[in-house]
Parts: structure tokens; C-alpha cells; sequence
């Protein structure tokens, strides 16, 4: 084994591309960045002597499975609806497959195909889905070895702005993929408490949230995700009473993106009739209906806020109060939003972003209570060297190493929460100083 | 021509394939009724002498072109995203197609293809979208012909039960596609008030109803559609200041329904876990989350309701609170609702349905600011034969026969705005009882 196709040179590749470049030379490694655009592959490869840049539309079916078929071990960082065609093509070809993204239905189905060709598909790879994992799992292993029972896990991420790059008053910048924030929590939010089941409907979502202390950086806001009871069995909780999975905001983000939501500017489903006509007050003026004063006091009595409340401030900060036009044709309102966040929320070039993981796992052990916290904080260089763009890319890297080196037994489809993977992969992660600090207390 | 396909046999093709048959006794018409249920098409044929039931799988595309091919004209019954295929062949074949559906923009695009070939696709030629056209744009063009500037146009229509079966407190039984009912409004409803766009998102839709007198009927409640522009320009009302399009309801239902909307039970996304083994009452206790009291005292709560208020009994009622178990297995909130309301708001044998139309028009004529109102209620026999079968049905029989008989110039993909559609369907429609009753008042 010794030729790497990594599929996708966008934002989230730099870093994996780097390490693999970087472990190929005394490796003798062949990695083959391919993308759409083959300038950003070439930029990406950067001369290395052990990389080389391909142009693919992943589409072309013939190119592609050439392409694989030429190769090893197959890294996809497309968007997550394309890793199937690729993944039927690894199995066909008898290559192995990671990715960053969740595991469909449709991947799960190929485990048996996989494992019969004695193939790996790792796929949640990444940040969150994959570091979240692999951290939880190492614990929640290591607290069962040693006897303990447990009875309460809860895990929150955040991909965050830096304190020091904090210069808004929502506190928050896009790190990713900007489409994910604006329709974050449409569904039904469902975890465990006390031994009962617990459903979050969007509509009280972002009112529902916990104030958590987060160890040496202070209080953070967390709202529910959607999938807290997907990892139940998986993590080895069947019988766990408290199991929460949540996203951590600055304080005062959930009321305030409340707003836009209560407004009605996340809905998704139809576009706005003359959206590139109109101007963000009108836009607003239409929302608030008729009736005295201005739009903004209407639309301030409409979320039951005062005129100069911190949420009115935050709106009025986006310019969702001002004449200017909205320039997005046949646009839905989550759309117009979208476009309108990307100009306020971007990050300038020496902004830092940052991770934060958190971690609480309640045990029992020895007729004591006790609670242990973990948790990670990670801050990125600049605009484009992202915590998040690392600490995706890493543990994607550091596991193709893994199974380059066959460290790997397990076949088939799979999540990493084995030890012969998250073991290897956080040591190292560690070297890059993506370390968790941890703290228990007895309760 | 002499040849009637009609695709499609189930429910809603009872009153459309009898007035079919009908006609075609001494019009020497062969009318073929098609289905993937033989046995359901052969049943609805009768043994009619001009009738003949055909075995059909839409998705078998030779055999569905080969029975294409033998027909002059198509109606096509089936799910909306299936009619597309439909048309495709008709054009190819140089068939006549008609729907009661919504016209997709996929299907506009083939507007010019039909007409290069002199061929009328007529959709939304059923009741509503369909009559409401038909019967709107009479009275539009009338009015604008009599010299009147129209300043004001509102639309509403609703499938309800006759008030002799309305025996629940829901005063609403299924009568059409129950998963409509339960999706109802997901989006934004965007209308014009004075001049001016006014848009009710989805959270606050059933909360900005409005009552409205019905002539003859009393008060009904109203809520806006998300279509009321949509027809702004092909009513050529492109100035009017005023448009709304809403759907009818009984008293009392709007702040019932928009109870089931915040509690959650219309989320469509997600997959509620273990749904199959959980009881009613569980469910309702993983909404309401913690605290003192009953699981009903908690969702009163949050609802801000009194625990015997109307909205209350009405979830009472449905069994909500009930240790009954789900038994729908990975069913979305909806889904279990759709299962629910299924057995709740079922059709008896003898129920009657109603449908009610009511347009409003403000015009001014000679210095005068008038108000039309044009009201039609119809109700059904039965559980079969009921008032909205007959309105979808009969206004596609009368235009199947209005094209058979070359009285339709019009070619191209349209909807029935134009006079010498609405002219003949409506005066043919009052011969089986759809009519508007009119009353006119000088405000």
C-alpha cells in the first residue's frame, strides 16, 4: 500500500493534506489530491516531491473510478450526498474509505460488502462527528474498566470565535459551513433525563438552553441537538438515565437567534415573492404587520422585547432595520438571512477561531457519586489556519497513517469508537496539542 | 378523437370517470380507466359499455407509453411528481393532458413543446386550485368589464365536515390527503394588506387567523395560505393593493391546531426513537419535561392554557394523555399524529363532508367602493360520494368533454383562467348544484 486519493481540496483539506504530505517523504507515500478546480488541488500539493494534483468531477464516473482504482486508500471530503457513488466504487475496486461526514443508511448497508473484502470504511471522522467520539469513548471505556456505573453523559461542541477575535455583540462568526447555523435544530431535539425520554421541538428550541460552566473559560450557552440518542447503543449506554448531545453558544446567542426564528427569517421551504426587490426594512415591515410605530418598536412587541434590549440591539447590529436592499433574487428568508450573515459574521484574516468540547460523565463508583468534566479548548492562527479546519483534518490524517501502517483490524463500516483507533489517534492528536483537561469532583 | 385515458382510480376519480362514462354513450367516446390495482379500475369502469379497466404500472415506461399511444387525451390522477413522465410522453406522442394538481415549473417548461404541437396541458382543474380559479376570474373579468378598479381580493375555501355529521369537538373530520391537513402551512404565508407584503411564518400562523362571516353559514375561522401572490399576475391583479387566499375552518380550531404545532406533534423531520413501544402519554411527558403535576397540568402550561379550557378538551379528546400505545414504529411527531387523527377524524358511512368556497371582491365603480361576496357551500351524500370527489371530479369531466368536442382554442400548459374554459364549466357545473351565491353591499 503506499498511494493516497484524497477527493476535495476545499477549506477543511489543509490540514490533512499537510500531515499526509508530511508523513509520505520517508514513507514513500503517493498522495493524489484531486478536486474540481485542479489550481486548488496544485495549491494544495504545493510542490510537494511525494504529492501530485488531479482534476476530477466526481460525477464523471469512468474518470473517477479510474482514478480510484489507481490508489490505495480513499479520503472523501465531499459533500456528504457524494460519498455513496464513491463508496460503492471502493467496494467494487477493494479500496478502503474515510470520511468525515455521518454515516448514512445507505453506507451502513455496505458494511457486509466491506467486510467481506476485508476493507475499512471510517466515516465520522472529523471534529464532531469524530473527536467527540473518540474522546467520549476513551472515558466512558476507561470509567467501566475501572468499575464504575454510569449514570449521567453529556457532551457539547462548539466551533466558536475567539475571546480576542470577539468584536461583535452576538459574539459569533462563521468557522463553517454557514448553511448548518442558519437551520441548526429544525426537527426535534431528543436526549435523556432522569430516566425519561425528553423532546426539544424547534419552536421552544433555542428557549430551552442550560448555562453550563465550562473549566477556565466561564459560562457558555448550550441548546439540545437533534441526535443524542443515536450514539446510545453504540456508546455502549443502553441503560444510562442522562444522555445529552448539545451545541455551546456565547451567552445571549439562543435568545437572540430566537428572534430570528420567532421573526420567521430560518424558514427554509419557499422563496420570498420579490426577495431582490425589497429592502431589509421592508423585509421587516412585512414580518411585523401593521399597526403603531416603527417596525422596529413592532417588531420589538412582537418578540415581547424592549426597543433597546440586548436581542434588539443584535438585530439592529445585522442592519435588519435599514433601507438597504436585500439583492437576493427568488431568495426564502433563510436564504436572504444567510446571505446577509455572511457579510456581518465573517472572520477577518487575523481572526482566531475556537473549539470548545466538553465533556461530563456521572458515574457511581465504590458507593460515591462522582463527576468527572473534560474538556478541550483549541484556538486557531488566522482566517485560514482554523481550529476547526485542524482538528477536522488531523484525526482524518492521523487514521489514514494508521491503515496505511495496517495498525487497523477492524472491517467494514464503522464510527471510531474502538480503542485500537481513538488510543492511537488521540496520543498523537495530543503532540498537536489538542489535549483535554480534566477535573472530578465527588458529589 | 374518441379515445378518454384516465390514470388513476382511486378515491378522488369516482365523479369524473361516472361523468365520463356518461357522456360517452351517445358520443361514441371509449374511456379507459387505468391503475396498478386492476380490480379497483375494473370496479369504478362497472361494466359500462364504453368503459374498459387497463392494468397499469406508471413507472413501466413502455407499457405506459404503449397505452399512451392508443388514447387522444390524457387525465392524469396520480401523485403531483409522477405527472411529469405523463406529460413528457404526451408531448412526444402529441396527446392532450389534464390534472388537478399544481402546474410544477417543470411542467411550465413544456409549455412551448405543447403548443408547438397544438396541444392543451391544462392543470389545477380541480376544486381548489381549480374552481376557485374559475370562479374567481368570472367575476374578476366582470367586474373590470363593468368598468370596476378591484382594490381588494380575497379567496378561502375549505374541506370541513356538514354541521348534521360534525359530531367532535374538533368539529373536523379528514374529508382529503390527511398528510396536507397535518402539514398545513409549513412555510411563510405571504399576502398583500394595503399596499404592502405581509408575511406569517409557520410559528405564527395559527395564532393570526382571522373570523369571517360565510353568508348563510355564520362564522369561520380563516388562516392564510402561502400561495396568495402566486396568482397575483395570472389573475392580472398586478396593482391591487389587497390579496388573500386562506383556508376555512370551524371555530375553535386554529388555537387547537397551533397547541399540537408548540408542543411539536407536526414535526415532519425526524424519526421520533423507540416510537413504536412508547405509549400516548409518554410521549406527551417527554414534551411537557419536568415539574409538579399531571403530564396534562405540564402541556396546559406550556401552552398556557386552563387545564379544562377548549383547547385542552380537544387534546383530551384525541386520547393525547392516554397510556394507549403509539404502535407506528420510526414514525416522525407527524407521522404519529397523521396515525392518530386517522382513527379520531374518520368519515362514518353516513357522514357528510362540506366544501366551502367564499371570494370576496372590493371594487370601486363610480365613485362607489362596493363588496361582492360569492359564496358557494356544498355538501356530500356520504363517505363515498362526498362534495369534494364531486368538486375535483366534475370540473375535469366537463373539460375532457369541452376538448373531445373541439370547443378549447387555447393550447400550451394553463390553468383555468380564461373565459372560454370558465364559462362552459361553470354554467355545466350548476347543473349538478355548484353554485355561488351572491350578495353585494356599497360600503
Amino acid at each position: 500500500m503506499n498511494n493516497i486519493l484524497i477527493i476535495g481540496a476545499g477549506r477543511s483539506s489543509t490540514a490533512l493534506i499537510n500531515y499526509v504530505l508530511e508523513k509520505a517523504r520517508d514513507r514513500n507515500w503517493t498522495v493524489t489530491v484531486a478536486d474540481a478546480d485542479p489550481e486548488l488541488a496544485k495549491q494544495k500539493v504545493n510542490d510537494h516531491p511525494n504529492g501530485r494534483a488531479a482534476w476530477l468531477d466526481v460525477l464523471k464516473v469512468n474518470d473517477r473510478r479510474d482514478l480510484i482504482s489507481r490508489h490505495d486508500i480513499v479520503v472523501s471530503l465531499m459533500p456528504a450526498h457524494l460519498h455513496i457513488e464513491v463508496a460503492l466504487d471502493c467496494i467494487k475496486l477493494k479500496k478502503h474509505l474515510i470520511t468525515a461526514s455521518y454515516v448514512s443508511q445507505e453506507m451502513h448497508k455496505l458494511s457486509d460488502a466491506a467486510r467481506s473484502h476485508d476493507l475499512i470504511f471510517m466515516g465520522e471522522m472529523g471534529l464532531d462527528p469524530g473527536i467527540d467520539h473518540m474522546s467520549a469513548m476513551q472515558k466512558i471505556h476507561q470509567i467501566k474498566q475501572h468499575g464504575g456505573q454510569l449514570t449521567a453523559f453529556r457532551s457539547y461542541t462548539g466551533g466558536l470565535i475567539a475571546p480576542e477575535s470577539d468584536d461583535n455583540p452576538w459574539h459569533y462568526k462563521f468557522t463553517w459551513n454557514p448553511r448548518n447555523v442558519i437551520l441548526a435544530g429544525q426537527g426535534t431535539a431528543q436526549f435523556l433525563e432522569g430516566g425519561k425520554f425528553r423532546y426539544i421541538p424547534y419552536n421552544r428550541l433555542f428557549t430551552k438552553y442550560w448555562v453550563v460552566d465550562i473549566p477556565g473559560m466561564g459560562d457558555y450557552e448550550v441548546y439540545a441537538n437533534r441526535d443524542s440518542l443515536l450514539y446510545r447503543d453504540v456508546y455502549g449506554l443502553s441503560g444510562i438515565p442522562n444522555i445529552l448531545r448539545g451545541t455551546i453558544r456565547h451567552l445571549g446567542y439562543c435568545d437572540a437567534w430566537n428572534a430570528l426564528r420567532k421573526i420567521g427569517l430560518t424558514d427554509n421551504s419557499f422563496p420570498i415573492v420579490d426577495s431582490g426587490d425589497l429592502t431589509y426594512h421592508e423585509l421587516m415591515e412585512a414580518y411585523a404587520g401593521g399597526g403603531p410605530g416603527s417596525v422596529k418598536d413592532r417588531i420589538a412587541r412582537l418578540l415581547d422585547q424592549d426597543v433597546d434590549s440586548p436581542v434588539m440591539e443584535k438585530l439592529e447590529w445585522l442592519g435588519l432595520f435599514r433601507k438597504t436592499k436585500i439583492h437576493v433574487a427568488n431568495a426564502t428568508p433563510a436564504q436572504i438571512l444567510e446571505d446577509l450573515l455572511l457579510k456581518k459574521w465573517a472572520l477577518k484574516p487575523s481572526d482566531k477561531d475556537m473549539i470548545i468540547m466538553h465533556h461530563e460523565f456521572e458515574y457511581i463508583l465504590e458507593n460515591q457519586t462522582r463527576l468527572l468534566k473534560s474538556t478541550l479548548v483549541m484556538k486557531g492562527a488566522n482566517e485560514h489556519d482554523t481550529a476547526m479546519a485542524r482538528l477536522v483534518g488531523l484525526p482524518i490524517g492521523i487514521f489514514v497513517r494508521l491503515v496505511m501502517e495496517g495498525k487497523i483490524k477492524a472491517t467494514g463500516v464503522n464510527i471510531p469508537v474502538m480503542q485500537e483507533v481513538y488510543d492511537p489517534v488521540l496520543e498523537e492528536l495530543a503532540t498537536y496539542g489538542v489535549v483535554f483537561r480534566e477535573e472530578e469532583v465527588i458529589l
